[in-house]
């Protein structure tokens, strides 16, 4: 049997004064965090820092020594606030400039009148940079060591994610088992501490939703091992029935 | 005339499990950002970390040191994972319990006989915290020294920042402003660097947009300088006419 390292974990780091100013709601993390779940890799920090290339640079070369792999969005585009490809090779001491194969791929996406000094400028990163290839828009985002460079645009960003599936090494994927009750979290707040302490290899959230009018509660239970989440999965149906608290869903 | 300090940050820490796992999309960064721009504070960074003691302990000292206000977002509930109110008095070495006002809400808040020990435990918080006060659901959050603690849900969170309203001391109000044009970044690249390093004292984003079929671009200029952006904004209208793009919204 192939031994599968058992935790692999990663970072996002968004580059984005659009972000942090309000203008944009960020749509982005929800999509990294559930690829990368279905991959075996936990995604354990999120920073939102803006488009300063000292403040890049520093984050960049802080958190790649944390985590097993590093996704930053946003700031990979044509304009001057799109400082991210520049900022990569700086924290990486590496040479940057046209990058050959980026070059050719958007002068073939381009027609010949059309391929202007904007759009040259989005092949120019670390010349050395592995390319993420982009089905939707032709710019390519890049690796570089265990750092990830994507677009901030949601739609082209989601797009790229499929490509990369090959080249992450993941651990065991993180599974995960949902029951929403109908009632407050402080009338099950005890029993469920009892469960949680008992079972260390899960993590059991506890969510309160307020839709439609009604009020209630989502349990989440996220793990590794298929069995622990079954376990407890029954414990805590088990306490819910003898509270005689009300399942909406599960 | 009262001298104002310029410039006023802040950073917002979202203790949520839920968010890294991409199960709950936070909401809560464009409020509060937009809710700071008009105290003129100025939000700096997001960090969101895991529902982890020591992470919230060594992130919060960390960056209380760098911002004027940490706003962090979630795990003030009833539940086992609501673990940010003792963490936030570990960070602080502040003695840690029945906070006796937030007690007292509590207690006025529910019936004698709903009023349990879950629902107790939201008074347990740094016994000399100032209160912040719930309009929506009861439970205060609470702020020490410059760390304002709040809840993670949207609606409730949203409630309670007007009373916070008067305890912020911003600096000059963050304006700006918009045009949409109906054009590729890399069309107006060049010009808009030429107008950014004229005018440093602006902050010149350039947002691609996609809807409804339709490509284009969003120019947003943001300055504490309603002059500087008003000049900006005249260069800007200036060099899209010459270059005949169509503006579809100012």
């Amino acid at each position: 049997m192939k031994k599968t390292k058992q935790k692999v974990n990663a970072a996002i780091l968004i580059i984005g004064n659009e972000i942090l100013s309000g203008r944009t709601q960020d749509l982005n993390v929800v999509t990294i965090s559930k690829w990368l779940n279905d991959l075996g890799v936990k995604l354990e920090e999120v920073r939102v820092i803006p488009d300063i290339e000292k403040m890049i640079i520093k984050t960049v070369n802080k958190i790649r020594k944390n985590f097993n792999y590093v996704f930053t969005t946003g700031g990979i585009g044509p304009t001057h606030d799109d400082i991210t490809a520049k900022s990569i090779a700086k924290a990486f001491n590496l040479k940057y400039g046209y990058h050959k194969e980026a070059y050719s791929i958007l002068e073939r996406y381009y027609r010949k009148n059309e391929f202007s000094l904007g759009r040259k400028k989005m092949s120019k990163m670390p010349i050395k940079a592995k390319l993420i290839l982009n089905p939707s828009s032709g710019a390519p985002g890049f690796i570089v060591g265990n750092v990830y460079c994507l677009p901030g645009v949601p739609s082209i960003l989601k797009s790229m994610l499929g490509g990369l599936n090959n080249k992450i090494k993941g651990g065991k994927k993180i599974l995960s088992r949902t029951v929403s009750v109908q009632t407050v979290e402080s009338e099950i707040a005890k029993s469920l501490e009892i469960v949680q302490n008992k079972f260390k290899k899960v993590e059991i959230g506890s969510y309160p939703f307020f839709r439609l009018g009604k009020i209630g509660v989502s349990l989440v239970i996220r793990s590794t091992e298929k069995k622990q989440i079954d376990d407890c999965y029954k414990e805590i149906i088990s306490f819910l029935k003898n509270k005689k608290i009300n399942i909406i869903k599960r």
